[in-house]
């Protein structure tokens, strides 16, 4: 009998991760949510524990050449403490396994280590468990968050409702403008080692990507002004792809307008010297850790006061699809790629 | 300026762990015990939770050329849970992230999946969340795992007190002795690829390391039976390494019995086959995954009546150290290392 072989290209990540969580059944009492979201949820006898688990490996999730040690022990804290907060919930505790080969020098690890332990300070999180080996090839980084929320209170990706607003926080796509300068740099180095990146004037689109923070203050400021979400996701992967994730798993359709999308100058700037277009870099550039969340339209008014929350767009019912609204009036269909898929799109 | 260069080598694991986690200073009221023994113990408002990460690599932790994957999947799975145990607590939960490259298939993948999810429904433990990664090279996973107990309950490495019996479960070096023999046929195959390797009868030691299992019936007998270890470690890096942690930690000394040490008839014969000494696979030998544990002379009687448990020595106070009793009544002081070691000690 002739072994089956199918490749893992030929059903994606999301595919994968559904394929192998499919028939995965819970039999806790406890577990109230499952594989699937940011985070999963169990419940503690009265306070609710919602944990999320990141893997960062090198040469695929990170480049050392441009990433000092300190930003990356800072930024694997910082992504997963941005899926718990995307629960609507408070980070208390993080577990740290890394796998290092002997390249690495002790003072090496103490840097990553200080990055570490900044970020656990800034959020008041404690570091406390782990696993340190030996590894052939390559630096990898394994973070569990642990967060709390009260008892019912998380925010999925699957709430959101008929003519809830899409907010998101901040602004998308810097850290992939960001991203392309590292990678620019890194070539004309590899190229002519003795010049020195001047990296001066980008300071904040190179920040986003080699530091991100995940949007404590958000989360604070909704719970204090009493906005609860009706769905929240933090993106990591570009807007298409997150938003694709709320309506898919909420059952509903959107429509997206172009001109609201947050983008800073500074992203602009740099998307037009690469001959990008910055509406790609927001919808499909990854690695921002803004917040994506949708609120009632009651909310509107509280939500209007705070700057850093753009209001995108709205959900519609799931036939309308998942749209994207330009500024020259057309409607696109989204697909996760983004701008990309633009182009096959017959105009609707 | 110099930069400074320590090798990660001279520090060893456990010293590069001790550096790492010395300033680790935690906020969070509700982290009852963190870096440093099986697992981390949280508060959560009337029951308390343990969580343990883990991390194999390719390479390093395990070889695909004689595991099979859905054997892999297993004992990922059981070495977490062997921590919450260790800790006296009862697993609940799991997350599990891995790293793949493309040589693998989604049925390879699926296999890991089988035996992941095989020790999961073993063990009554619900997987909730996890990440998948592409890797450049290797198998990664990562596993964190969580578990309840009842407040104040868990039981760390450092209680032994003075005339405290020292116990372990099972039989020790079955696994080293299982590896000895995956690692000869391996050699074999490659010299020789049209030899079939024969494990027949040695499939209990061969099964030691492929397929360990968690001592939940050893903690769950000890809890029916109202035995309250007064320390515990399970033992995956072999009894010399494991009770020096807990001589270290519970600031005591101890006399252990070479001729009490559990070795399995199987063990004994195949150490003599490689012209080894069985005892050294006991103290040396890792990834039984046996628990090592103090109890109070009192209960006594009550070990005494099951046949799974060893009673192997007594704890002492610090400054007499901590030794082997030979059989010929020779007094050695204990190392990590096990008996090799004992070449430079003198008797005492």
């Amino acid at each position: 009998m002739q072994q089956e072989r199918t490749e893992i290209a030929s059903l994606g990540e999301f595919g994968l991760i559904n394929h192998l969580t499919k028939n995965n059944e819970t039999v806790q009492a406890g577990t109230i949510l499952s594989v699937g979201d940011d985070a999963a949820v169990i419940d503690h006898f009265g306070r609710q524990t919602v944990i999320s688990t990141d893997m960062l490996l090198e040469g695929i999730h990170f480049d050392l050449m441009y990433t000092p040690l300190r930003h990356l022990g800072y930024k694997a804290v910082a992504v997963n403490l941005s899926d718990i907060y995307a629960m609507y919930a408070e980070p208390t505790h993080i577990t740290l396994s890394i796998g290092i080969s002997n390249r690495f020098s002790v003072e090496a690890i103490d840097e990553f280590y200080d990055g570490v332990y900044t970020a656990c300070e800034k959020y008041n999180v404690d570091l406390i468990g782990g696993d340190t080996s030996t590894s052939l090839k390559g630096f990898i980084i394994s973070i569990t968050a642990v967060g709390e929320v009260k008892p019912g209170k998380f925010v999925t990706r699957s709430g959101a409702k008929v003519n809830d607003l899409i907010c998101v926080s901040g602004n998308l796509g810097a850290a992939y403008m960001g991203l392309q300068i590292l990678e620019r740099e890194k070539k004309i180095f590899l190229e002519s080692p003795g010049v020195q990146p001047d990296l001066g004037n980008k300071a904040y689109i190179v920040g986003r990507i080699l530091k991100p923070e995940p949007r404590a203050d958000i989360v604070n400021w909704l719970m204090e002004h009493e906005i609860m979400p009706t769905s929240m996701i933090d993106i990591s992967d570009g807007l298409s792809s997150e938003l694709l994730h709320i309506c898919t798993q909420s059952e509903v359709g959107c429509i997206l307008y172009e001109e609201k999308i947050p983008i800073h100058n500074e992203t602009k700037d740099m998307a037009r010297e690469f001959n990008m277009d910055p509406l790609t870099c927001a919808l499909s550039g990854g690695e921002d850790y803004e917040l994506l969340f949708t609120v009632k339209q009651e909310d509107y008014e509280k939500i209007a006061r705070n700057d850093q929350i753009s209001v995108v767009g709205y959900i519609t019912d799931k036939a309308e699809g998942v749209n994207l609204l330009t500024k020259q009036g057309n409607k696109h269909i989204l697909k996760a790629q983004g701008w990309n898929a633009f182009s096959q799109q017959k105009k609707s």
